[in-house]
């Protein structure tokens, strides 16, 4: 399978994985003219023995025809990696990863997505993950996990975020959620009317969960949660963006175990 | 002009805000099925007075034809408001408030958005802008600010806010920038490698620049900024999306503002 690549931030993470891994098999890069930000990444490229060839912009155009509208945007350079399968890296087994965990009494963080699948959500969500040192995003078992493009947009949105953070993929949140708590995670439910976050201290092991914005946490998930956290807000709408949201309550959850 | 305007939370928050400033003039509800959160904007605009019209599928899609496509998917329910500027209400002059707000010593908090122009970001951001408290928030002068598509996905990614948020669109930044420092405002720019947000303690009077994920914050602009404030990350990609960063700094501001 041939993957296109787009977006500075998407295509400089992976080059950058694959100069460090050292397998650079099946990569390549095309571009059209140098800006300051296509130097930079043609340099990493070159030093790591990456083909990089100059063509013009029709070229380019053509080769992200394939791609959502979004991502078609090419500004100049796309990587092309051929018969890689990026999930492989960064997908996790809940079971064998739930059951080491358990052993450990050190800090480790879950993300719980029920319910939130608009793939520019989910690429914020991954950055976040990945910037404030989440230990395991889970991921609804969405119909269209295998839709490329929709795994296009989550790999863009996320700059690159998607091959670094471990996920899985659960058919069953209800009981991936009962093995966590069995795990000794403490499970917070994101949601109005809960515990203010700036108000509360986050274990060594916590889980929260968070729900879309339209329809929030499923009932039966709800009803598992040991609390329900809130984001202390003022304002007239009812709410944040849900990539904001996690944003934020990922940053409380680092930030105090900072202090 | 006639305003079309989709999404539940976009309708809800206009219907709302028409019912209590009793101005209903020009607005019309079309609605296709009767769902959960269709009835509950239907019950409220039916007791305000707002004219509520049940048509089928095809009525709504040639109403949110012209739209962008993002904001086409109508899920059943569409307000149409004639004759009705949505800018007008919250658009404020800068140099009137900006000279109000420095005779005063109460707190208050600016934004400041120094080339973000991405619609979904500036949509989101204003939405923060009204969750943490934001008294004024500054947009860049976008050659596309009158651009009815970008102006949609504004309105519909800020799920109302848009219409709440007190903003100014500055010709010259760096001549707005100064003129707050003048005002009595502590001015930060956001960047890696600044002090972390959660060792500064934010005065009352605080105004905070954003830059694009790209390119920052303008060389004129940071040679302004006090200070330079960081949001402390680990992981390996370098940033958060600008919209959730944004989110963190002012929940940051405005959690201390509740201490």
């Amino acid at each position: 399978m041939r993957q296109i690549i787009t977006g500075f931030h998407a295509i400089e993470e992976k080059v950058r994985s694959a100069c460090e891994s050292g397998v650079i098999d099946g990569l390549s890069l095309s571009y059209s003219k140098i800006g300051p930000r296509v130097k930079k990444i043609l340099d990493v490229a070159k030093t790591a023995g990456i083909p990089c060839s100059q063509v013009d912009n029709k070229n380019l155009d053509s080769l992200v025809q394939s791609l959502p509208e979004v991502a078609r945007d090419h500004r100049g350079i796309v990587l092309c990696a051929e018969g890689q399968s990026d999930s492989a890296q960064n997908e996790v087994n809940f079971d064998t990863w739930i059951a080491q965990t358990a052993l450990s009494e050190e800090k480790s963080t879950i993300l719980v997505l029920d319910s939130i699948t608009d793939p520019h959500n989910v690429g914020a969500i991954l950055r976040s993950c990945d910037q404030f040192g989440v230990d395991l995003a889970i991921m609804p078992n969405r119909n269209s996990v295998n839709n490329v493009s929709e795994n296009e947009i989550i790999a863009r949105s996320s700059a690159g975020a998607s091959t670094y953070v471990p996920f899985c993929v659960a058919k069953n949140l209800n009981r991936a959620v009962q093995k966590i708590k069995e795990a000794g995670f403490w499970v917070y439910g994101a949601d109005a009317g809960g515990e203010s976050v700036q108000k509360l201290k986050f274990p060594a092991k916590t889980c929260i969960i968070m729900g879309s914005e339209g329809t929030g946490i499923s009932r039966l998930l709800e009803e598992q949660c040991d609390s329900i956290v809130s984001i202390p807000t003022c304002g007239k709408i009812d709410s944040l963006n849900v990539s904001v949201a996690t944003g934020v309550l990922l940053y409380e959850r680092y930030r105090q175990s900072l202090a």
